[in-house]
C-alpha cells in the first residue's frame, strides 16, 4: 500500500501479515479442492504453501517506488525468485517444486493459478485486507466464499456456473479498489515524490555528496544494481532494508542543504504534498512548461531541478484481463468457457476495457 | 420476500420490521441533509416519517401473490393510500402533507424522492435487510454511507461526485439481489404456486364449494374487490389478513378432495415444488403442450386443471432506470447531470439495459 | 424464542434453521478434533450429525408454553426420542448409535458432550443465532473459535488452558442472553399468557364448548396425552402442529364469547399485554389478593377466572452449573480440572451462583 | 500498543488514528447528550474536541517504555499539557477551556468525565480499535451503543439503569484486553527489553561512547530531562521523535560492540526475545540469582550487565476502580448510585478486586 496511509490512516498493515493471510487462504483452498475430489499430493501441498508464503518476499520497502529508483530494472518477482533459490540451496533443494509453481512452469496448471492468476490467493487476501484496513467497503470481498467457488477441470482452475455473480462482484470490487485506493490521487503523488527522493539521493551520492542514512540504504545509492549483479551479497544487503530505513532518512534529509532533496522530504514527512490533477486526456506540454517556468524563475533553480516538482504521467487499470490467465466458468453441462463470454446480465465486456488516465503534479502556492 | 424462506431459511423477517428500519434511515437522512444546510421544516420532517412508515401498509400477505389473485387490479400502493386517507380522517387531517409526499405531488421534490426513487429509504432498507437475513453478501450495502452521500440542489436529491463509485455499487448490489434472491427460481415457482392456490380457491368458492379458512380470507374469496369498491369495510377486512390466514388454510387444504387444490397446497407446505427452467428465449408452445398432454393423460384431468401445473411466464430487471426518477450527480463545478452520463470507468450504460428471461414450470416425475 | 419477537422484531428465526446450524457446527467440530488427532469413526460421525440434527425435533410450537399446557408431563426431549425411535424403525436401525449418543449413554463421553453439555453445539449455535436475530450484541459469541478450543482427553471434552478467557466470555454471553432476552419481562408475560390461552381452551373444550381451530390442535384439546400414551398416532398428530395452528386459533378466538379466552387472545394478538413487575423477593399473597379482588369486582367474574389475569411465578438462571456436565480445562502440564477452580482473575465463582427472581402479572388500567 | 505487533501482527495502528477516533466519538456523545436535553455550549463543545484530540499528544514513541527511560519522572499527561499550553500561547488563549477540561478542573464535571473517566471517549475508542486491529474479539465493544447509554444528572455523567448489563460487558471487555493483549507476556518482555535498550544507550552515552542515531534521540541521551526543565526547546525536540527513530537506532545497534546493547537490540529486531514466566506469587531472589550466575559465568560479564537479561517485575489490573471516577447508574426512580452497588446478577464486586501477577525474564538457551 506504499504511502496510502497518508489518505487512509488505518492502512498500516504489513507484507508479513499479507504473507500469513495468503498461506491461510491457500490451506483453505487445498481443503476445498480435495473435498471436491481434486487430487493434490503431499509435496504439491507443501510447495503451494512455500510458494505463496514467499511470493512477495522480493518487495523492497515502498516496493513500487523502489523498483523505479534504487533497483532499476529488477522486478520484485525476480528478487523473490533469487530469495527462493538461495533458500533452496540452504534447504537441500526442498523448494524446487515451489519454485516451479511460482514460475508458472509446473504442468498441473491449477497449482500455478492458485499462486498467480486473476483468482489467486494473493488477490483473495490483499483485496480483503486492504479493504479492511482502509475501511473502503466497496472492496470487501468474501475470500472464503471465493475459495468455495473453485474447482479443477483438466488441471485448470474453474469456477462453477452458479457463482458467476460472485466472480463479477470480485472483479468489480478489485476495480473499485484500484480507483478509490491504489490509484488514489494523494497516494499517487506521494509515491511519485518518494521515487524522486530516492532518485535525487542517488544523484547527490553520485556527485560525491554523503547523505546520512543507514548502511543498507547507502549501499544501494553507491552501487548500481542490475539483474546480473544481483548476487547473494546484494540480496543480503537488500534483506536488511525496510520502511524504517527510508522514513528515517527522509526525516533527517528534510533539513539537508539541497533545495530539491529537503523540499521533497519535507513534503512527504509533513504531508504537505504537490497538487495533483487527474484528467482523461494527456497533459499538454505547454501546461508543464508554464508551471516549470514559474518555479525556475521564483527559486532560481535549473530545469532539471524543476522537473522534480512539475511532472506528468499516466495510470491505467483493466478490471478483467482476458489474455492474462482468464477465468474459466464450468457450466452444469460440463462445458468450460471464458467468463467474458457469459450471458447478457453480466457486465464483463465493460470490465474488459482498459481505462487510462493522466495526471499532472505541480507545487502549491507556498513553494 | 414472499416464500423466499424456502430457499433462504433465514428470510423470515417482516414488513413491520422493514417499516421501522425505513423510518430509522429517514431520521438519519433528515439529520444529514440539515447538517449540510438543507432546510426541512418541522411539519415536513413529521410528514416524511409518516409517509415512509406507512408506505408499505397496503401490502397484503404474500403481497405480490395476492395482488395477482384476490384483489385483482388493486395495487398495494393504492391500498396504502386508502389506509392513509382513513387515518387522515381519524387524525384530524394530520396526514395531509404525508399523503402529498407519498403521492409524489409535493413541490419540494427531494422529500418525495426520499420516500420513492432509485435512492429512497425504502431501497436503502430492504436491500440491506434482505441481504442480512438471506446471507447473500453480494447485496450488502452500507445504508448509512448511502445517506451520507445525499445532498439537495434546487429541491432535487443529488449525490456528490466523489460518491459515484458507491452509487454504482448500490445499483449493482440491487441487481445481484434481483437475480440471486427476488427472482431466484425456487422462490419464483413457489410464488406462482401460491397465486394458483388462491385462484383455485376462489374458483371453487364461486362454484359453491365451501373451503375451511379464516373469516377475512373467506371474505375475499366470496367478494370481488375492485378499486372502486375498496371502501372502509373492505379495508377493515383486509387489515385482518396476514400470512397466518393463508398458510393455515393451505395446511388444511392439502387434504381437500379437489385434485388441483390439494396438490398445489401439498407442494408448498411440504416444499416439494414443480420443476422450473429459466431460459433466455420464450418457451415454445409445443413444449407446454407436451407436458400438459402427459399430465391430462396420466390423471384424467381437464386442460384447465392441467394449466395449474404446467405454465410459462417472464421475469425482467433493469438495474438503472433512467426514465423513472433518475439519479443526479453533483459535480465539484456545481453542474448536475444524470449518472448514466458519467465517465468511462463506470458501467452504468450496461446497467441501464433491461434484461428479460422466460421460465417454464411443470411437474416432477412423481405427479 | 417463543414470543420474543414481540420485543425483538427481528427474532423470527426458526428451529429448522437452528438444526441446520448445529449440524454445520458439528461438522466443524469433527474436523477440528480429527485434526488434533482424536479418532472419530465414520459411523460415530454420522451418528453425531443425526443426533444433533434431530435433538430439538420434539419441540412443539412455542415449545415451553406447550409443554406446560397441552402435553403436560411430556418433555420435548422425550418426544424427540420418540421421533428418533420411529425413524429408527423406518430406517433399519440406522439411528441406534445416534440415539445412544442423544441419551448420553455412549461410552465415548465426548460425543455425547458435543450434543449436550455446557459447551455443546446446540448452545454454540443458539447463542450466536439468537444474538444475531435479536441484535443483542452482548450475546454474540464466536462459535467457530469456541470449536477451535475443544480437545479430548480420555474420551472427555476439554478446553485448552489458553482459551480460558474465551470460555468465561462464553458463559457471560449466555448469562446476558438469559437476562436480556430469554427472560425479558415482556417475553415472559407473553409466554405466560399463551400458556393460559391453551389451558383455557382445553378447559372450555372439556366442558363441551367447541372451539374453531385446526384438526391437530383440536386433537390435543380433546385428548389427554401422557408419556405412556404417546404412541405413533399421537406423534403423527403432533408433527402436524406448528406456530401457525396456534396463532391462527388466537386470531379467531379473540372474538370468542368467553371473557377469559377472548381477552387473553386479544392481549397477545394485539400486543397489549398484562403489566409485569420483576422483584428480588417473593410476591406477597396480599398483593395478589388485592389485584384479584379489584378484577372480580369490576367484571363480576369468578376467582378462577381472575387467576388467568393475576398471577405470580419465579425465574432463575445459573450461568455455570458445575454439577451438570462441568467444563474441564486442560493445562499445559497435562492436568485436567474443572473451570470453576481456575485462577483469581476469572469470575467463575460468581457465575456459579444461581440467581432467582420473582414476577407478578396483573391487568393494566384498561381491563 | 507498543510492541504488541510482535504478538498480533495486525496491531500497527497509530496514535494519530486513535485521536481522530476519539474526536469522532466525542461528536457523537455531544449529539446524544444534546438530544437528551443536556445543554452544552458552543465553546464547551469546541473545548471538548480540542481536549480529546490532544489528550495523548504527550506520548512519546513506545510511550510507556520511554517514560521509564528517557524522560524519567515526566508523565505523558504532563507533556500533553505542555503541548496544549504552547498551542494556547500560539492560538490567542483559545485552548484555555480545553485545558481546564483536560485537567479535570472545569465545574461541569461531565465534560471532564467525557475526556477522562471509566467511561470516557478515550477508552471507548481504544478498546474497540485495539480489538479490531488485534482480532481479539473478546474486547470488541459497541462504542456507539456505549455513547447512547450516557446521560447527565446534576452535571455528572450517568448511565441509565437499563444499560447496566452493557456497562458490565464493557468492563469485562476491558479486563479481557488487559490480560490477553496489553499484558500479554510476549509484549511485556519486548517492552521491558526496549526499556533496557534505552537505559543502556543512555548509560553508554554518559560514559562518552557515541551511538549512531537520529539527532532528537541523541538529544535525550545526552540531556537529562525533568519536569522543570521541560521547556519549549525540549518540547520541540520531543515532537520530532517517533517510532522510526527508535527502531532505526536498534537496527543499527544490533551490530554494536557493546555486548549488552547489541544483544538487546538483536532480540527485539529479530523477535528472539528472553523467556518470560508469569506467576501468582513473587519471584524468589534465589531464582534470580541462579539465572544471573549462570550468565555471568558463561559470558564473563558483570552483575550489572547480567541485570539487563535477568529481571523480575509485577503487573496488575483492576477492572473497575470505584475510587477513581466511579460509574453512576441512574435508576428509573431518579436515584443515582455507584454501579458496584447494583443487584446480584452482576459480577461487579468481583471486578473491583485488583489482580496482581509477577513475572521473571531470563535468557533462552542460546544466550
Amino acid at each position: 500500500m506504499g504511502l496510502s496511509y497518508l489518505v487512509y490512516p488505518g492502512a498500516h498493515h504489513t507484507r508479513f501479515h499479507h504473507a500469513l493471510g495468503c498461506m491461510h487462504l491457500m490451506q483453505k483452498a487445498v481443503n476445498v479442492l480435495r473435498f471436491k475430489g481434486v487430487e493434490i499430493k503431499q509435496e504439491e501441498e507443501e510447495a503451494l504453501y512455500i510458494a505463496i508464503l514467499l511470493h512477495d518476499i522480493g518487495h523492497g520497502p515502498f516496493s513500487h517506488a523502489m523498483e523505479n529508483s534504487l533497483v532499476n530494472g529488477v522486478s520484485h518477482e525476480e528478487i523473490s525468485l533469487r530469495f527462493m533459490e538461495t533458500l533452496n540451496a540452504e534447504f537441500n533443494s526442498n523448494l524446487t517444486l515451489a519454485i516451479q509453481i511460482f514460475k508458472g512452469e509446473y504442468p498441473r496448471k491449477f497449482l500455478c493459478q492458485l499462486v498467480s492468476s486473476q483468482l489467486d490467493m494473493d488477490r483473495a487476501d490483499y483485496l480483503k485486507r486492504d479493504s479492511f484496513y482502509t475501511g473502503v467497503a466497496e472492496g470487501n470481498i468474501n475470500s472464503e466464499r471465493l475459495i468455495t467457488m473453485l474447482n479443477v477441470v483438466e488441471d485448470e482452475l474453474v469456477v462453477e456456473e452458479k457463482w458467476i455473480y460472485s466472480v463479477e462482484k470480485f472483479l468489480i470490487a478489485r476495480r473499485f479498489m484500484y480507483w478509490q485506493v491504489y490509484l488514489h490521487k494523494t497516494s499517487l503523488v506521494a509515491e511519485q515524490l518518494l521515487i524522486k527522493v530516492l532518485q535525487r539521493a542517488k544523484e547527490l551520492t553520485n556527485t560525491g555528496i554523503a547523505l546520512q542514512c543507514s548502511e543498507p540504504l547507502s549501499y544501494f545509492f553507491t552501487n548500481t544494481v542490475t539483474l546480473d549483479s544481483f548476487d547473494d551479497s546484494v540480496l543480503q544487503m537488500f534483506s536488511k532494508l525496510d520502511d524504517v530505513d527510508i522514513v528515517s532518512a527522509m526525516k533527517t534529509w528534510q533539513f539537508h542543504d539541497d533545495f530539491v532533496l529537503s523540499n521533497l522530504c519535507d513534503m512527504i514527512v509533513n504531508r504537505d504534498l504537490l497538487k495533483i490533477k487527474i484528467r482523461d486526456k494527456k497533459v499538454k506540454s505547454s501546461k508543464l512548461f508554464e508551471y516549470k517556468s514559474k518555479l525556475i524563475h521564483k527559486y532560481n533553480i535549473t530545469e532539471e531541478e524543476a522537473d522534480y516538482f512539475v511532472f506528468t504521467g499516466e495510470i491505467s487499470n483493466q478490471a478483467y484481463q482476458q489474455k492474462r490467465q482468464n477465468i474459466n466458468i464450468l457450466y452444469k453441462t460440463g462445458k468450460v468457457t471464458d467468463i467474458s463470454k457469459a450471458p447478457d446480465q453480466l457486465n464483463l465486456r465493460a470490465l474488459s476495457k482498459p481505462v487510462t488516465k493522466y495526471y499532472i503534479c505541480y507545487p502549491k502556492e507556498k513553494l
